[in-house]
């Protein structure tokens, strides 16, 4: 892979999300080859995609370049890549450009979205993991709604301006109540041509309630914020197919048209071939890692953030897949990684619950912090203020500040760009060229 | 195209850019229907293109949707489409999304890139005319240098780093200047596995000296600029092809491997199927217009801008296909067509030369102001102030303005983000993945 050859242990990491990039940060000045892994140049800030989604953020300010962060080392490395396989046995990892050797591996790779095998809602649904597909979603919001606009046929319109959101965790709830803001301030002044209350949003959640990991409290707010804000929620209920067109649920006669239809339902972990059989939680596709983070059958692979499952008596099944345990495992490990090269002793990881928080929308959030539970304005504004603290850089801080202030004071949701066109319903009768094409 | 029938004269405009969208934007309170069509929901602020491509300006602050300008209006519409043909015996245009009429057309279509047959250059080069254009090329630009550092071919190394742009205009000359800040400043720090002077920008221009339209004190000075900050230049050059590879030249013995080739060196007028023959200037491909921007051989349809060819004494080839003809014209047209639909005499479009400028790079630009030509750091800082008054919008201001500060007083580009790769060098050994794919 064309790394320099050196006599420093190399330590290499897979993946730059949280638990990946806060590893990184804390080993720069390490005695170390230190080599970062990913397919993607940025971190991404993913509790802020929704907001690239619905036009209230540039993807710009949401990401950050890796070896931005990594210029501040001695001996570091960024290479643009996919992983392909770990040869345990001979501490090596072969890529897609190439095979590279390892003293000490990181793997911080994350979930993917889980489809659990349902062909249809993978081959006709839109999701929202990566900044690409955050633009997607904004960009087929905005072309269904421009579409509503052009056909004569009323069902058509109707299923165009229909929009159906599977999954009642935070990215349900969050996106859920950004569009029914949109729906709210911004179209009736844009869409002239559109009811508002023509448009339906409509939030699928399969268990008893909202944001099933916090606090009954919480659940019943948010469910509460968006009711208010007219948002449709059918809870007990799943989603069990989509053929581009249709929503079908499992309820007798609860099926919806729409042409909007996004799947945050469910993750599961990214791992990668290779690992010993015995290191993967086979439900949860995670790696079992110690109170060390070391990954289960292995002496010198580490797994960090929601790839890792470590099994602690506060948390039987595993820390929650969120930043914070992601961040802290990062930040933890690093010690760890430095112990080890001293020949210490290593110390267990302890997980600092911070609290939990989803925002629902303008003066609306959830917030369970410790004891407190809160819903309202006092969490919306505990919300902004620790999302802008961890945005990484200070050019991202101040532009994602400013945004926000100018879409509060405004009402307005500045960036509904249609960038690059998202269209693959090419069954509904009126098609809208592709015009990414032209010169 | 379910446009609403009404009693009012129809207004149409085809094409959001300069010239439609400041005649739009004059028309808002008008008694009359206001139909803008175009293929991209955002009018585009050209001259900053560039900007993006180099990593300076994320997309969004260039872009700004034209129902924002129009939600002001009184009977105004906006539609998501391609124009296909004009029936102007029928007062009817043809679209991708169906047939509308038309009272008064207002043409405003601009240009687009000109390959001058050259097959070669136009499959394999890249070009920036729009804003996933410019992403493209940033994407490129970054995908390069990532592989760059991969290989183990030193010809390989070579083509990667070797960044060949043809024609010498402003956008040209602004590209290759931005291209030589990247090296000096940014790819220090980001990339130590490369020598800034492995980096070579190579500048290819047909004539005799750069920026041709201005003036010969412009043409030297933005000459020394680029030659003092690296950039090869090649004047009385020809770019004769491209296979993806190797940039061949009407020079003997002239040619570069490069992985990167951006074509700048000609655009032509995005004219319409089924205008009246007589109404084009065949060289140009512009419509030829009188002193109101009528179009030659109709009664009731106008050009304004780019696609307008209107020739007077001071500009017997017609006004340069700049953002201020097109400006003027669309506010002057505005006026004759609200003197129109009172009956009055219609008053000739007369152009007021406000100047010319192109900037360099870092307190570097060239002015022609009149009689005044000025070159150097005043030059530049009114090119910036000029540039950001003439952005539409005030978040789009603040945030351009807060960039350029920022990317100023650090020496930095902070969106040298890869969000879609973009790669089509596949002859090359070495192939990145395509990331984009994945879930």
């Amino acid at each position: 892979m064309n790394i320099p050859q050196s006599t420093l242990p190399r330590v290499v990491i897979v993946g730059g999300g949280f638990g990946g990039i806060n590893l990184a940060k804390k080993l720069l000045k390490e005695d170390i080859q230190l080599v970062v892994l990913d397919r993607r140049n940025y971190h991404t800030f993913q509790p802020l995609l929704y907001q690239v989604s619905t036009s209230g953020l540039e993807p710009d300010s949401i990401a950050y370049p890796i070896r931005k962060i990594l210029k501040k080392g001695k001996n570091c490395f960024f290479r643009l890549t996919e992983v392909l396989e770990i040869d345990h046995n001979n501490n090596t990892l072969h890529t897609s450009i190439g095979s590279i050797r390892y003293d000490y591996l990181i793997v911080a790779t994350g979930t993917k979205t889980n489809f659990f095998g349902n062909e249809s809602i993978k081959d006709n649904a839109i999701w929202m993991k990566t900044v690409p597909q955050a633009l997607n979603i904004r960009s087929l919001i905005l072309e269904n709604l421009e579409q509503s606009t052009i056909t004569d046929d009323p069902e058509e319109r109707k299923k165009l301006l229909n929009f159906v959101i599977a999954g009642g965790g935070p990215t349900g709830v969050e996106l859920s109540g950004a569009l029914a803001e949109l729906r709210a301030h911004v179209l009736p002044n844009d869409y002239q041509e559109i009811e508002p209350s023509e448009i339906r949003i409509h939030l699928v959640e399969g268990s008893d309630r909202l944001l099933p990991p916090m606090s009954e409290y919480a659940s019943a707010k948010a469910k509460e914020f968006l009711e208010n804000m007219g948002v449709n929620i059918h809870l007990n209920t799943q989603v069990t197919g989509y053929d581009g067109s249709t929503v079908s649920t499992n309820k007798d006669r609860l099926s919806f048209d729409a042409a909007t239809f996004i799947w945050s339902a469910g993750v599961t972990g990214a791992i990668i071939n290779g690992m010993p059989k015995e290191s993967i939680h086979n439900k949860a596709n995670r790696y079992l890692v110690n109170e060390f983070n070391k990954v289960k059958g292995t002496d010198n692979i580490f797994a960090v953030g929601d790839i890792a499952l470590m099994k602690t008596e506060d948390f039987p099944e595993g820390h929650p897949q969120v930043a914070q345990p992601a961040i802290q495992q990062g930040e933890h490990l690093a010690k760890n990684v430095k112990r080890l090269l001293k020949g210490e002793q290593l110390k267990p990881f302890k997980y600092f619950d911070k609290g939990t928080m989803a925002t629902v929308g303008r003066n609306r959030a959830v917030a369970d912090i410790g004891k407190i539970k809160t819903g309202g304005f006092i969490a919306w504004f505990i919300w902004m203020f620790i999302h802008l603290w961890f945005l990484v850089g200070f050019r991202n801080r101040v532009v994602t500040f400013f945004n926000w202030t100018y879409n509060y004071i405004n009402f307005d949701r500045a960036a509904r760009l249609i960038i690059r066109p998202f269209k693959k319903y090419n069954s509904l009768t009126t098609k809208i060229e592709n015009v990414d094409a032209g010169s």
